[in-house]
């Protein structure tokens, strides 16, 4: 039996240093840390704060964000094993040389991994976890995550699926027994060995993926073709001793979904598996306004456990492919595996009408077709490598937690009041409507502060209102994806049924163009090639190389080997016409996409 | 430094034999499981199977349900520790004496224990895991904490809370540095010691519960006293090595919601403590019809770690007490612990007009005061323990995952259209109007099989609709809180506006009279007592004692001795009058409520 590895974090195994046993970051010393922070904590708070300008304000409030000290603190004391895990940049460019610590976020083009971890810090997405390549997810991410739960939890239920709960420790004995032709795969469990002051007579493995545990418990359950088609689905940690760790894309837990389904036949599953995939290209596309390319796995990228794997694939802003969801055929791998398997003779098939005989050739009792699908946090990490900017985040407007900031502004004390009302009016015509709003009338920060505040978390709407929007009723709308003043409407008014269709139009409209731009993006970078050459060229080029393939395992591990770029998929849409592979020169049925990926 | 405690599981740490190492338990011989099976599945699916009589059906067909064969599994391979895991009752009265073996649920008089372990299996709710003490949460089981969840997630976020999430290992230094002055928390413990192949440096404890981490990150997070108040909550699975272990009840990993909060001030932190365990008792008696006693836990019972604990206490049907839910005032525990302090020397009282100076006596900066909270699927054996009977489980409305189920009924084919027609859009009318509604339209199933089958499963309100029924356009209603004919209400309307509202008010009837029902069950066990005596009689004929109360912590020990019963809590309403403690005779503010508790 082939082991699971159901799920969006590919498996890698890299022979680690000794350090890498060594799970707690150490921590500053306290008085370091005080008098930093006091520092700079004074500054902040010292009387002639309110009079600096927008611009030195934000250099100044920036200087040392808790949270980018935080990753700092970290890349200080940890020993990445691996170059992916560069959070020592930040600490040699940035954090141990004062001149350098007021720029807020790395720019993209400069540093795209800085660029993503100071985006992760500075609009509070996450931190570290004091276990090495842990992670905490903090509210405003997990709002994210929340919005993405919403979406498919629906989904998952329009679609048959229940939502059920099982145990996160599974006996080592099922993962060795499903596991037991492929190599390596225990280098990434983590193991409970003590359990209540006592060595445990067997290993416990937390959980990093379900399928062993599944089809123990679908063993008990399935007797008879009735009990199928078996759906459901569980929300969930994981736990995957990863050596190159990075917030949200690869974590050492991290949270996801995992469904599972038992069906009577072949075809069902097959079914199942195409579309929970659809699912998940379907919420990329009209929520997460990622243009995904949906497509079938080599037999070298497919999972192991699995007869086939779809994914969606999603070009983040370097190009790199990020595998964002997964959904795998398991055939009866794992039925086959743990003996789940109905035992009548005969069935009704899916039309009901038919009869159709439940015994294989032999008389056996047929094991279950199976499929299990996922998609994680690292989803997140794929919606700011998509959609971000020198600025920092931009969300799109269906998975924001903030869709519309009220920003108010006044000078005298007398235009106070007048402005707060008119905002908290505006605020609340807008909940009323089922927007998600936040008001920040915070007397602590300028205006400047609030409007770079904002846009670096991403909230695709701002609203000013002035004395003089007061006066005439009117309020001032500046668009997070469009910058500067092209992206600035004066004058829209406060009257809520105008104000509240303009609001939603633009929202609309910034959903759709984010999904457009990203489009545009990513089709000006995936280049047709036919031949290795030219693949290389453009995989050299740092873009994604489609071309028609049908060459051994051997010519795509060649390919890794040689341009660091696998296989992404084949993708579902195929283009017309006789095609021959670029490789071999033979026919080939379709074309893949070779990319490098995270 | 104290140990946190948080939640609702009692910590206990009896010494454990041998076996208890043992997490594994044996399944049986695949053969005898499928002999056994294929018998009951045969006669289910024997062509006679439909001309059976409702009563010889469910007889039949409860002969040994997948699930109640799943739990005598376990009890048979397992060796519980302690008695209190009384799986194997089953096993002794009925699974091993064929005679015995088609009584669905074992009578809750006779042995409420087994009535529990009969319903949770019967109504699949849940199942064991693979592992001694863990719990696979089934899909109905899942649905009641879903809705527990669904409630408690919006009252958690109108009162400023947000969710995020912290990874579940915790540096076992952690917990040290926490529990150095409480001895025997370690024996709860389960540890990961071995991660990716290699021993780790340092043991990590899967997560009992998060104050220490989250008071890692707080450390970090806070600085000044404009971070505070600090709101959130998280939604996350906890390990406990627990030896006596009952489905929901308690279990070695469960799920709960951990709310953690930091505060500027003393009475900031009371509040939220307060305001917290009123959103308990709120949801306990509003949603889940469950009229708990609140209060405040005496000294000795005040988990360790927390100036002050709230409690829910709910009496189950068999008079014993659940603690349902707790919240704590941890003081400034943690944040000594921590270090977690706020650096201004000036700070805004809550009030924001007055300022408070944010140091104490000695120039120190001030160490923030804090909260936490936990409601866990321990409340769903709370909700099976109040209403359930001897059918089996009885939902309240609010909480069931079905609300109405519809049972078409037909004798001739020629029936069956417009039967299933007018089932179908009954169920429509009410899936429209906002309710859960099930239609249960399996050809395979006798109408008196599906009438037993979803009383057992406690739903609310059942719709029958035959032939005559829809002649008349009416339909019939039973409820399950009204059992036989005094519960059953012929011809009402179909017409959709008089059915949603009829419904509509019956199941506020039911919810009402399920929580009316458990507070006279509630008050005519609870007995006032003022002398020690009083209290041991009351205590052995398994009732609550009141009474008053202030003598000292060696007595409160000495009652729980020579009793079984501890103080459950004070309760916040409390009598008028002058007091007399029942041990001592002395003066008391108080009284208090002693029980014998899960």
């Amino acid at each position: 039996m082939r082991v699971s590895t159901l799920g969006t974090f590919p498996l890698q195994k890299p022979h680690l240093p000794e350090e890498s046993s060594k799970t707690v970051t150490k921590q500053p010393l306290p008085e370091m840390v005080s008098s930093l922070r006091l520092l700079t904590l004074t500054s902040l708070f010292s009387p002639s704060f309110t009079r600096r300008t927008t611009v030195s304000l934000r250099r100044r409030l920036h200087l040392r964000p808790p949270l980018a000290a935080g990753f700092s603190v970290q890349s200080a004391a940890s020993s990445p094993p691996e170059t992916e895990d560069r959070l020592d940049h930040k600490k040699s460019s940035r954090a141990q040389d004062p001149a350098n610590t007021d720029r807020v976020i790395t720019p993209r083009s400069q540093d795209f991994n800085a660029w993503y971890l100071d985006v992760i810090a500075n609009a509070e997405l996450a931190d570290y976890g004091p276990v090495r390549g842990t992670m905490v997810i903090r509210p405003y991410g997990y709002a994210i995550w929340e919005a993405i739960q919403d979406y498919l939890n629906v989904k998952f239920k329009e679609t048959g699926h229940s939502n059920m709960y099982f145990p996160q420790f599974i006996p080592y004995s099922f993962i060795e027994k499903e596991a037991s032709h492929v190599e390596g795969f225990s280098p990434e469990l983590a193991l409970v060995t003590i359990g209540g002051g006592k060595e445990l007579e067997e290993k416990l493995v937390v959980r990093p993926t379900s399928e062993t545990i599944v089809n123990h418990m679908f063993t008990q359950w399935i007797h008879s073709y009735r009990d199928l088609p078996l759906l459901i689905n569980q929300w969930a940690n994981v736990t995957r001793w990863e050596m190159r760790t990075k917030p949200f894309v690869r974590t050492l837990e991290f949270l996801w979904q995992e469904g599972h389904t038992a069906h009577a036949t072949p075809e069902e599953a097959e079914k199942e598996a195409l579309q929970m995939i659809d699912v998940y290209t379907e919420f990329a596309y009209e929520q997460a306004a990622i243009p995904v390319i949906a497509g079938r796995k080599s037999k070298v990228e497919t999972f192991a456990g699995a007869d086939k794997t779809y994914t969606i694939e999603a070009m983040m802003g370097d190009r790199k492919a990020l595998q964002a969801g997964t959904s795998h055929n398991l055939g009866q791998n794992f039925s086959r595996a743990f003996g789940t398997q109905v035992m009548d003779t005969l069935a009704l098939s899916e039309s009901k009408s038919k009869i159709r005989k439940f015994t294989d050739e032999n008389g056996q009792r047929q094991h279950v077709w199976q499929t299990s699908w996922a998609i994680s946090t690292r989803f997140v990490g794929g919606i700011i490598m998509t959609h971000g900017d020198d600025s920092g985040l931009m969300l799109p407007p269906r998975i924001a937690p903030i869709q519309v900031v009220i920003v108010p502004i006044w000078k005298k004390a007398d235009e106070k009041t007048g402005v707060l009302n008119a905002a908290s009016s505006v605020a609340g015509t807008l909940k009323t409507a089922g927007l998600k709003v936040k008001l920040d009338d915070a007397d602590q920060r300028t205006p400047g502060w609030k409007f770079n505040f904002w846009e670096m978390k991403g909230v695709p709407l701002r609203i000013e209102i002035g004395p003089r929007d007061v006066s005439s009723g009117s309020v001032v709308i500046s668009r997070r994806d469009v910058p500067g003043k092209q992206g600035k409407v004066f004058g829209i008014s406060m009257e809520p049924s105008i104000l509240e269709a303009y609001v939603k139009d633009r929202l609309d409209e910034i959903q759709s163009s984010l999904l457009q731009r990203a489009i545009s993006f990513r089709d000006s970078n995936i280049v047709d090639v036919s031949s290795y050459e030219e693949l290389k060229e453009v995989i050299s080029l740092g873009k994604w190389a489609r071309g028609p393939w049908s060459a051994s395992d051997a010519d795509e591990l060649r390919v890794k080997e040689e341009t660091g770029a696998t296989i992404r998929c084949f993708p579902f849409e195929q283009p017309q016409g006789t095609k021959t592979c670029l490789m071999t020169g033979n026919s080939a049925k379709e074309v893949a996409i070779f990319a490098k990926s995270y």
